[in-house]
Order: structure tokens, then sequence, then C-alpha cells
């Protein structure tokens, strides 16, 4: 006998990610008893339009998640850690989109289509991975079953909607008031975003590096369950693009490595979309990601700074594989394996 | 007895590197006997205004550089080479800022401050090398010299003014486009680069890098005088940025090394201006660089990716450090060390 279908809830609805989570579940065709939609006090009462019902958006509080089966969160770090532990305690599942739990050692931390079977240990809480490593993981999982990474370092070029629609607004304020030959006072960001980058995402932390960066690293590192010996570095930079995370990657292997042979795993990889055709100027970009499920890669190519090593470039929809699209993946495997 | 001031030509003077260095001659005070201004016959006879005086620019031909001591060359691979043998042998000390000729054993690439001395084995042609290498040798060559690189991981961030004026109202025009919702069909690039990053520098080489890339590899090792065991690698992207170029630097030392000594070390190094303090969110940006000479370096921190490693931020204005202001400041070196 299947288990009945799960009561879904959507936290943090009407956030950046809430609404590509929206999109998504009906793209994907998620099947499900009854769907909710919660949210702060602030947004609560609002109407959300879904599968063309109007629905009211109901403030998440305690006993809401009474009768919830599967609650997929996408509300900020505070939020999950105060509904959460109570969400299953109630015998929730609650996938999460915030760094709140990922680093738990009893929450199964999940890109879909790698690390699935961890899933099976969840104690009620799943959390998602951050959006630079998300997309790095399927193209690296085949890579490292194959070929056994070494060393990794990575740098990114991450678009303003990372942060939230605040962000994506500042942006076209500040490109706007620039092209007037205005100076800009920014808020979301440190410095001007607009024909600028900046090397800072998220807070620091002690040895220098962002949480971001540390993200990529400690992220990696769970999620292929790679030894401490694998050394990982990374640099996360702002760029003025509004959808579509970029990743240079340089890569060390313990196994013998081609640029040839890994070109045609990668084609083969669930997940992965190869855009790496240099003869006729075919590599991925940003713009071309945006709104996509696939990770794109390009411009693979043989190390030249290691013996055993691969380069390459990596993009996807961070609003996507980086965020909601893994998030409702998780909830279907949940689903399918039946582990709510 | 000093040698009489020298006659000086400009060639590609109507460019967006060839205005950086009239007003770089002006800023640095350079003395000379005569000044010149030459073109391709399309931008002769148009007028150049310098220190408040009007010049006729000339048509570059051959008799042009019989009387001319310096040639400030910026005028694309092609005119240099058809023009810097011609006034090399007529005596004239052929400054060029392509890469027609770096890479040729008889021909000094130097970065002033760095590697001058190469400047007297000059034999008539002395080449500027490549803005994204530019700018990473100041504040390598100082790493060098007291920890040894061992290996060098670069990831560029490179503002659109490096492939000229075109390029920058391309630019503009893309994105003032799509700010009203509309398409674009871009020329000078591949794809669009308003709200997007381009994996492609320069054409493809056999090995799968860009030549862009490869300047990095293999100007590096010149101007360092760094052996083939030095392994080097870079990652070329441009962003849409007016000017100044942002690098991802990761370097493997053979001696020990910490980023607090390099900090200091690099604090005193000319040229260098430091940028680092995560405390109160001090690190560099292309924005905060356009315009200015140093060499700004930031995000120092001990890699951990590398037992012995740093890793850093690294801007700098493109145009300048990365093409006319070392260029003015090698005829500069020429002069002083009265090497024409």
């Amino acid at each position: 006998m299947t288990q009945k279908l799960p009561n879904i809830a959507v936290l943090g609805a009407t956030g950046v990610v809430g609404r590509e989570i929206l999109n998504i579940l009906q793209e994907n065709k998620v099947e499900y008893d009854s769907i909710k939609f919660l949210a702060s006090s602030r947004s609560a009462g609002s109407v959300i339009e879904f599968k063309g019902q109007n629905y009211a958006v109901i403030e998440a509080k305690d006993d809401v998640f009474d009768d919830i089966d599967i609650c997929l969160a996408s509300a900020g770090g505070e939020t999950s850690k105060r509904f959460a532990p109570v969400a299953a305690k109630k015998g929730c599942v609650f996938i999460d989109n915030s760094s709140a739990f990922r680093m738990e050692k009893d929450v199964p931390l999940v890109i879909v289509g790698v690390n699935d079977e961890d899933l099976k240990n969840h104690k009620g809480i799943i959390a998602n991975p951050n959006c630079s490593t998300s997309q790095l993981m399927l193209p690296l999982k085949a890579l490292d079953d194959k070929y056994k990474v070494k060393r990794l370092i990575v740098s990114t070029y991450q678009a303003v909607s990372g942060a939230g629609l605040k962000a994506i607004n500042e942006l076209t304020d500040n490109i706007k008031t620039n092209l007037v030959g205005m100076p800009y006072e920014p808020s979301c960001f440190k410095y001007e975003i607009a024909f600028n980058v900046i090397p800072q995402i998220d807070s620091f932390v002690e040895n220098g590096y962002t949480k971001e960066e540390m993200k990529v690293v400690n992220e990696t590192r769970k999620i292929l369950h790679l030894s401490e010996n694998v050394k990982i570095s990374a640099t996360a930079v702002r760029v003025p693009v509004y959808i579509g995370h970029s990743e240079a990657v340089s890569v060390e292997f313990e196994n013998k490595v081609d640029a040839e042979s890994a070109r045609e795993l990668l084609k083969n990889t669930w997940g992965v979309e190869l855009r790496d055709d240099i003869s006729d100027y075919t590599y991925p970009t940003p713009k071309e990601a945006a709104g996509k499920n696939p990770v794109y890669v390009g411009r693979i190519r043989d190390s030249i700074a290691f013996d055993n090593g691969l380069e390459f470039f990596c993009v996807a929809d961070n609003l996507r594989i980086g965020a909601a699209l893994n998030t409702v993946r998780i909830a279907q495997k949940v689903i399918e394996m039946e582990l709510y």
C-alpha cells in the first residue's frame, strides 16, 4: 500500500525563491493532498495565485504545522531556526533553504541526483545547499566518482538575485542612476554593484574567507563525503547579473584525467548539459541559463596548473538548481521514497 | 654629458589607450624635445589638444619615424607589425602595446618596477604586457622574491574597455536596450555583455585555453623569469564593467608564507596599494580603481587549498597599469637610462 499524498506547505512563498518554488511545483507536477502558503505576519493575508486558484497567505505559527507533512521553506535562517524544530517535532519534514541547519550532523544536505541516499537519515529537517555549492555538485560528483577529487579551487561570478528582491531592484536603480551620470548610495551591497564587482558575499569568518566561500568548502565536503585530505578553496564575487551564477573551476584529481573523456562523462550526467564547443564559440553564460533547469558546463580543458587536472566553467540559474528546483526535487524524492 | 631630450611620437593617439597615454604624459611630466601624434590614414588630419595646444594627427608612414627617438604605440597588432621593425631600423625605440612582439626573444617585456633591467637588452622594440598580466606583476614579483612562486591560478573579471571604444558603447547600448525589455544583437562580443558574463576573451588556441589566458601564463613566466616548473593557469572572463580588471588569485609557494607577513610585504611594495581590512569591509573594487595608478590588493588570506599558499584579489585600471601608464613609465625609464 502506498502512503497517502502529503499535505504540503510553502513557507516564505512571497520571496524570490518562494515564487520560483511555486513555478516549479507546477512544472514538475508535484502531487499533494493539500497545499498551504505560509509567510511572516507582514506578508500574511496577501493573496497568491497558484494553478489558477487564489490562496490567502497564512501567518506561520506553531500550530499551522499540525497537519503539514512536507514544508518547503525559504524564509531566511531566523525563521527556519524558529519553526524547523517545531515542525519536525510535529512529524513534518521541513526542507530548509537557509544555512541554519546545513552543517548539523543529523541533517542531510542533499542535491537530488548526487546523494539521495542521505535523505533516509533525516530526523525531520533536510537542508538544501547554498546556491554556489549546489550547481557544482552534479558535474563534480560524476568527476569525483571517476577521477577522485584531490584539490578544488573555485572563483564565482554570482548574480544579485542571490541576495533577494531588494538586491535585484538595487542593481536596476544603480544602473539607471549611473547612466544619467549620478552617484548612487547602495544599501543592500557595501559598494555600488552597477558596472562593478564586489569580492564579498555574506560576512567574514576568522580565517579571512567569507561565509559564502566556506559554504562551498564545507558543504561540498559534506555532500560528496570527501575526506579532510581533499583541499578546497573558493573566492566568491558578486557581479552585475540578475540571474545565473557562474564558476571558474580548477580541479586536481587522484586518477589520470583528460578533457575529452571528462566531456564524454558529463555529456551523460543527469542534470548537466554541455555547452562546450569552442570551434563555434559554444560555452555557457548566465543569461542563457536563467530560467532553465540544467547545470551548464563548458570550457572543459586539461589543466596546465596540475598534472592531473581539469579546468571548466559552470553556469546555472541560482534560483532554480541553486534553490527552488532542488528544494522541490527533494520534496519529490521524500514523497517517492515515502520518507514523510 | 646627458643625452638630449627625445623626440617622441604617440601612435594610435585617438584610441582608448592612446587618449590615456596623453593624460599620463602630462600627469607624469614627461620631458621631450618634440612630440607628434600618429594614426592610421582614417584618423589622420583630426586634431588633438595636448597641454593646451592643438596638434594635427599625422598619418603613420615609414619616413615619419626618421626623426623620432621614442614611439609609444597603441594601434593594434597589425599596425605594430607594419611599423615597429621599420622604426627600430631607423633608430627609434618602439614601445608596443600590442601582443605582436611580446614573446620574441629579443624583445624585452617589461613592467616598470619589476624587471627594468631587461630594458637594457632591447634591439629597438620593447613590449608592454597584456593588461591582465600587467596588474598582477607588481604584487607577484614581491611575493616571488620572498616566497618563490610554485603554482599560480588566476580567474579574471575583465572590463569591456579592454576591447576598445566600440565595446564600451556596446555595453551602454546593450544595458539601455535591456532596461526597456528589448533584445539586443551584440557585435563586439559573441554574446550580450549586459547583465551577463562571457568566459572568452580573444580567440582560442589548441589546448582549449584562450589567447588571453595563455598571455597570463606565458608573459608572467617571461617577466618574472620563472622556470617551466612553475605551473600557471588562467580563466579569463569578460564582465559588464567599464574600467578596471579584477583577478581572484591562488598561489602556491616554495617557501613558508602567511597572510600577515605577505600583507606587510605588499604594504611596502612600490606601485601596490593595500585595500585589505575586512573588519570594515575594505577590499578593492574596479569602480574604485578606475582612473587611478596603483594596483590594489585585498582579501589576502592563507590559502586553504595549498599548505603554503595565499589567496588574494587584485584590481587595477586596465587602461593605466594594464596599458597606458606602464607604456609611459617604460618611456620614462628609457629616457632615464639613456637607452634611446
